[in-house]
C-alpha cells in the first residue's frame, strides 16, 4: 500500500497549527508539526502573507497528497467569522493553488475520530495524539490540534468511498 | 506630480469586481476594470485559487502602487461572514505577497467620496464612476464599485498624512 502524507492545519491569524503526517497501512507518523506564529503586533495582511508562505512552503517540503483542516462552524460573531474566514481563506487558496484537495473537519469529528468522545478536552486530545504517533509530550495546542485533523482524515480515507467527506 | 496606480477590489467568492486606475494631480483613469467570474459550480477552493491567481496576474501587468477594498462590515451572519472572509483573506495575501499595501473602506465612505451621499443607489454610483472617469456606461455593478473604491482611496490620498486611514 502507497504511502500517502495529509497536511493537517489548525487555522488562526496569530498562531496556526500545522503538521504533516505520513500513512502506510496502519502506520502513522509524523513528518513535521509545529505552528505559524505571527506577532500580535503585525498587521492582518502581513500575518496572512507569513500564513500562505508557510503553508506553500511546507507542501514544497512535503509534497503532502491532501489536507485536513478543522471547519470553524461555530464562530461567535460576524467580525471573528471574517477575521478567521480571512485567514482560513488564505490557508485553502495556497492548498488549492499547489493542487491539494482540502478536506474539512467538524472539531466534534476530530475529536471523536482520535479520542473517541466529540467533548474531549484539549488535554485529552494531546494525550492521544501523541500516543498514537509515538510522540513525547506536544505542548503545543495548535499543533495537537493540526495533527488531530490530519489523523481524523487518515481515518476517514479507510471508510468506503460513498462514506468519505468531499472535499471543500 | 508622479502618477500612482491604485488596485481596486470589491470582494466576493463569485465575482469580484477589480479594476486599476492611475492617478495624476487632478487627472484620474481606468487602467482596467472588470471581474473575476466563478461558476457557481465550482468548489470554493478552485474559486480562492483562482481569485489569487488574478490579483497576482492584475499586480504584474499594472503594478499598482497601493489597493483599496471595500470593507465588509455588516455580513448578515457569521456564515455568510466566513464565506465572505474567505475571499478577502486571499485578496489580501495576495497583495501583501507582492508587497501592495490594502486600505478599507467602509460602503458608505465608498458611496459619499464618489456621489457625495453615503446611501446612494449602485446606479448612482455607477453612473457617477462613469462620469468622472470619461468612461461609457458601466455595465458590472462589481466592476463600477472597484472603480468606487479606488477612487475613493485616491481622495483618501489627498487628505494631509494625519487625516489618511492606515493600511489594513
Amino acid at each position: 500500500m502507497k504511502a500517502i502524507r495529509i497536511l493537517g492545519v489548525d487555522t488562526s491569524l496569530r498562531s496556526s497549527g500545522v503538521a504533516v503526517i505520513e500513512v502506510a497501512g496502519r502506520q502513522v507518523r509524523a513528518l513535521v508539526y509545529g505552528r505559524i506564529k505571527n506577532s500580535s503586533s503585525s498587521p492582518h495582511t502581513a500575518c496572512l502573507a507569513e500564513i500562505h508562505r508557510q503553508i506553500d512552503a511546507l507542501i514544497t517540503e512535503f509534497s503532502p497528497d491532501e489536507a485536513a483542516i478543522e471547519g470553524a462552524f461555530f464562530a461567535k460573531n460576524a467580525k471573528t467569522a471574517m477575521i478567521l474566514g480571512q485567514a482560513r481563506g488564505t490557508v485553502l487558496a495556497a492548498c488549492a493553488l499547489r493542487g491539494v484537495p482540502v478536506f474539512e473537519y467538524s472539531p466534534r469529528s476530530i475529536k471523536q475520530a482520535v479520542v473517541g468522545s466529540g467533548s474531549a478536552s484539549k488535554e485529552q486530545v494531546g494525550k492521544m495524539v501523541a500516543r498514537l504517533l509515538g510522540l513525547a509530550e506536544i505542548t503545543q495546542d495548535d499543533a495537537a490540534d493540526a495533527l488531530a485533523s490530519a489523523i481524523c482524515h487518515s481515518h476517514q480515507r479507510a471508510l468506503p468511498e460513498a462514506l468519505r467527506s468531499k472535499p471543500v
